[in-house]
């Protein structure tokens, strides 16, 4: 090797030996610094976010698709955002499901000597009814769908009880959800595959408490609908202790749910029209409808007010983005998707293009960063700029999930982002009576908004 | 330059590009993270901080300095950790200042048509009491010192009413408390000063809410003793409102706290002694007292019941520490630090050396990293270590402030480590009657143990 080779090799390897794009991604940090100080500072100092959701919360608490409630949401944030100077604050019409829960839904455990024990129960979100008088069924408990095909003909005729937790040991509490969520989506198919009458579903949370957490399940056109219908989880552990003595314990359970014809509705959009590139577009957004149980504070009311807090920060601070960044509150993510579906296909698309869709539908709990859904060259291009999230103390910055209702648009190929909060809590409110404006810190759902604001204005003015 | 010198300057260029002792950290990193992973799965499906933690706050609540229930806590946490069978389970006895609030608080406001508003308010710890019948007197208020300096003649006969919140716009709260905490600890002594009669505090908070939140306050021997109480930050807003209008206003207050002689109390010592080094110790504590308006959830009884908790994690684990692991729960944080000022003079001490010293003394939350009080030199091995606690997504290993209790041996040389939790609610609760359990999430709490867990048995078995 004579000296030019190696004074070649030597400047090959310092560069590879310097993280990719470093000195591009060191300009980029200096530039946004300032911002990111003062998007955060002006937020705590100044916070709306948590003004806003509050008379979300109070103003319109029972929001699920089709309800009274989420029309008056529909017209709450599109006034708000008008009133807030947004550019082409507008509706986008859509169809949305229209389930009530009607007024009766009781659960009554009832063991061999009569003696009965109320438990805690609520439909699960598209259930049928029960027939008027109820079903009065013995229970059988089971952990898995393997364990419920092992009972074989025992189980016809039965109350399938779904009994199996989350995992406590896996830190992510969304995957701890993930683990046990197929028991309430598929639990009524599954029980009535095999005879069963009824699925009565452990409350999804990690949480030991007394109230029932609601959520969608579904049937397909080839089995029978049975109605379906969670438990407290400390009623779940009542029920599976009396059924440890090996009494038989009989349920009746009354629902008097239903599914009414879809009903007109709409996503709330509204957004600061880029100074450049006005067609090139940023999302962010949470879903305006929640489950009927709780007033949705967390979910996904702290998403939607947190979008629009974003465009305000970004505003207050006079910055002009040089692409479009637009809030949307998107309609009936709980029980059937339609406003994501219809956002990436609504005639308003024409002409423009997506840069990014990044969703807050974790809760609003303190920020730890943004987890993304892209091809690697975004990934490192988003991890460059992690000093700047790290001033937020939001700097991890790894790849993950983006969001349900921006699932369409990752479907097309573009990059989604998902707001990354502190997430232990999330599951003990979630779908539950428990989702209220109380369990909500005013600077951890602030400082959400903070970081899709930074987020969204870099992506704007830095393209991705 | 020749071809040699080329590959010399090469050789040293890669190795300062390269992190300092980055082959020394990976072996530790690959040595550590299965042991990092056990202890969070063991932690988190079997966790057993919060209940510890209920127990302390039922049992013993009021557990100030010199009370009943401070005697019921060291004798509680002495059989806790006698019945996990940790080593050498003993009491250090000190003497504590005792302090009480006494059955009367009150403060009313008066305005010159004779309508009173009653002030919610509490005495500030160490006030002396008011004179039988209370003391009436005009009311002024003022935002710092200086301003009440200016005040000149005018303050003379007052009640100095000090009134400056907290700066919401500062992201670390602790900042915040620093930048108003003066206001409790000298306002007294800069009341009599100037004349005033008596000072009237905004409770130190990030909240609006309807409760008073104490904590010490101090006289100098030169200077008049005169009382000095928190008015909760709802009332100083509406106080504040009363004198913009340009009225008199006068306040009453009443309080018949006192300072009783010492009482005799203890730091509470249990340990894991070491397996080759017993000699050489790692302190990992926090304080046993708090103060009477709450339960002392978050301050302290989290860092108490962590302690514990790590040390039992470890033990669970069948770990074996080549040095020596130390819970120790310090008496009398709060209002005289007579137990970290004991702890590193009393006779036990003799003959031990002392590796490293970590508190939790930021309340129960979500654990996002260790505050480094050390040198360059022990900063960088610990940041060595990041890869090990971003698996507990704790990476924030970042030079700061250790702990109170703990300052004592930080002043001998020894490293101090801060645990750091999320750190939004913290001020919410503090010093009031919300500091109760049902603030604190039960995988959060655990989540700091395992840290801890973590944070010791690497120092234990690498030393610093």
């Amino acid at each position: 090797m004579d000296s030019r080779s190696i004074v070649v090799s030597f400047v090959v390897l310092v560069f590879t030996i310097l993280p990719a794009g470093a000195q591009v991604s060191d300009v980029v940090v200096s530039r946004y610094e300032p911002i990111a100080r003062r998007l955060m500072e002006t937020g705590l100092r100044n916070p709306q976010a948590y003004e806003m959701l509050e008379r979300l919360t109070s103003e319109a608490p029972r929001r699920l698709s089709g309800s009274s409630d989420a029309a008056k949401a529909v017209e709450l944030t599109k006034r708000m955002m008008h009133d807030l100077k947004f550019d082409n604050v507008h509706l986008e019409l859509i169809k949305v499901p229209h389930w009530v829960r009607g007024p009766v839904e009781r659960g009554t455990a009832i063991v061999p000597n009569g003696k009965k024990s109320p438990l805690t129960i609520c439909a699960l979100g598209g259930s049928i009814a029960t027939p008027k008088g109820g079903i009065t069924a013995e229970v059988v408990e089971v952990k898995s769908f393997e364990e419920l095909q092992a009972l074989g003909p025992k189980a016809k005729g039965k109350i399938i009880f779904y009994n199996r937790p989350f995992d406590a040991s896996e830190f992510n509490t969304f995957e701890a959800y993930g683990g046990a969520v197929d028991q309430r989506s598929k639990g009524a198919v599954e029980a009535a595959r095999v005879g069963g009458v009824a699925a009565l579903v452990r409350s999804m949370t990690l949480a030991l408490d007394d109230v029932p957490h609601t959520g969608m399940m579904g049937y397909v056109d080839s089995v029978a609908k049975v109605p379906a219908a969670a438990v407290s989880t400390m009623d779940a552990n009542m029920l599976s202790e009396m059924l440890k003595k090996g009494q038989k314990v009989r349920v009746k359970l009354e629902l008097s749910c239903e599914t009414l014809p879809d009903v007109e509705s709409a996503n709330v959009v509204g957004e600061i029209t880029g100074s450049e590139f006005p067609n090139e577009v940023i999302v962010v957004g949470g879903h305006l409808d929640c489950w009927d149980k709780g007033s949705g504070a967390h979910d996904d009311g702290a998403g939607c007010v947190q979008a629009i807090e974003a465009l305000r920060l970004i505003k207050e601070l006079g910055l002009k983005p040089k692409r479009t960044i637009r809030a949307v509150m998107f309609m009936n993510e709980e029980n059937g998707l339609r406003g994501g579906k219809a956002y990436p296909v609504a005639p308003e698309r024409q002409g423009e293009k997506h840069i990014a869709a990044l969703e807050s539908d974790r809760g609003g709990f303190a920020p730890r960063g943004i987890t993304i859904a892209a091809d690697s060259v975004v990934v490192r291009r988003v991890q460059s700029w992690r000093p700047l999230f790290e001033i937020l103390s939001a700097g991890q910055l790894d790849p993950g999930y983006g969001g349900v209702d921006i699932s369409p648009l990752m479907d097309r190929g573009i990059p989604g982002f998902g707001l990354h909060p502190e997430g232990h809590r999330y599951f003990d409110y979630h779908h539950s009576a428990n989702d209220t404006i109380d369990k909500v810190n005013a600077r951890e759902l602030e400082m959400g908004a903070v970081v899709e604001a930074l987020f969204c204005y870099i992506v704007a003015q830095e393209g991705l």
